[in-house]
């Protein structure tokens, strides 16, 4: 189940800037992102044809926790504002949808892209996860080396217009005690996700079994440790598959878009 | 220039609810709202056709100390999930654009109302007034009983699409040594335009005279205050001023619409 290739050298005490994240993926490299270029923001990648655009910006309004949007393209644009890399070849990986229906999942999109695609920048938890290790809070899958595990909740997302859909959670273990910090810390990053959703009863979510997330890896849960569930930028996805747009691409989750905007600039005064 | 009537009774111990006050309203009461409904949010209107939704969510997605968004409805909707009463009637007063162009100021729009109408309900800084009071900053414009002075800026927007303008500002004379305090408060409301955006020299943003506000009422600025300066969601309607969508309805500055909402839900944690 794991993606994860060798990780060595990424986090070393010189760390790359995303422009060298962004060369090694072009380049071919797939791997989870979390943890590489330690304060700069990561960002899921949603791109929809224009004329289903508005539904999406209404859709992350509504789901303003699990939809925090950073940017936005015009049309046919490969760059953004916060990304100056090409949003077609530099991601470690991609997943393209028609109908809703997962068709590819591929490292670079250039043959998918169209004209009228606008591609959504949505915040990912991993930008604050750095901030959880400077408070001494445990990142799992960082210690194993794997992608975050990620579940589809029964908690349905407010609709808009043709889009709907499950809300979709990040799941993070912490131990008991420091629940409450890990809840503080985040909570001052709203952009990418802020507060946890839920702490400790995947049942409650509808969640059947934390060892088979919907996507990612699983993580172990030591004794003492709670599972705690943040939303997630994966819910756009969710929303594709349910809703069915003709033509979707996104990237594969946890192989996030690494920008050009610093982690701080994310955090609340 | 004044446009207050009384405010005898509208700030008692025993305050009205929101639905008290849009009765009033939708029975022809017009008075800025500032004051009014302490502890419930008050929201900037602006209704565009269907077809310049998508630019006005980007542009408030380009701009959001200006334009937080707060609520949107279905085309043709007359109430919203923030706002239970009927749009077209229960603000105190609107203003109707055509090509951008003021074409009426009116109580009521309902002969104005098409059913291809979106309507945003935008964040207005009156909302952390009662928080600047509780720490002991005034508020000048409460204190007089005017409207709340607005000015456009020099300072352009991002544009999104067929909309672009200036920055518009709302100003607050602030004691010297309660800057900081104000700064400190307002930051904590990042939905109804959080921080300042600039304090005490006017000219920098373009402001020629503070006796002469583009909107509203202005208020005097008395020794050893600086005029503090926060974002204002009049701002969309400057963009429709310059940008002059075919059609457009907007309350009239400084008379917002009195949602259901509460205050504290726009305080961060």
């Amino acid at each position: 189940m794991s993606e994860v290739s060798s990780t060595a050298g990424r986090r070393a005490e010189d760390p790359w800037s995303p422009e060298e994240a962004r060369t090694r993926f072009r380049a071919g490299w797939r791997v989870p992102t979390a943890g590489l270029c330690p304060g700069w923001t990561q960002a899921n990648l949603l791109c929809l044809p224009r004329e289903y655009a508005y539904d999406f910006l209404l859709f992350a309004q509504r789901n303003p926790r699990a939809c925090p949007v950073l940017d936005v393209t015009e049309p046919g644009e490969t760059a953004a504002a916060l990304f100056a890399g090409d949003l077609r070849t530099d991601l470690p990986a991609y997943r393209v949808y028609r109908d809703g229906e997962l068709v590819a999942e591929v490292d670079e999109v250039t043959a998918h892209w169209r004209a009228d695609l606008v591609s959504f920048l949505v915040g990912c938890s991993f930008t604050f996860e750095a901030a959880l290790l400077a408070v001494g809070v445990p990142v799992r899958h960082l210690e194993v080396g794997r992608n975050v595990p990620m579940y589809r909740t029964d908690r349905e997302c407010r609709p808009a217009g043709r889009l709907a859909g499950p809300l979709v959670v990040s799941m993070r273990p912490v131990p008991a005690e420091l629940v409450p910090t890990a809840a503080r810390v985040t909570a001052r990053y709203p952009a990418v996700h802020g507060a946890p959703v839920h702490v400790g009863e995947p049942a409650r979510l509808g969640i059947a079994d934390l060892d088979r997330p919907d996507f990612g890896d699983p993580v172990p849960v030591r004794p003492g440790e709670l599972p705690v569930f943040w939303a997630c930028g994966v819910t756009p996805q969710a929303a594709v598959m349910r809703s069915r747009p003709p033509f979707a691409i996104a990237h594969a989750p946890g192989h996030m878009a690494v920008t050009d905007a610093r982690d701080a600039e994310f955090q609340l005064p």
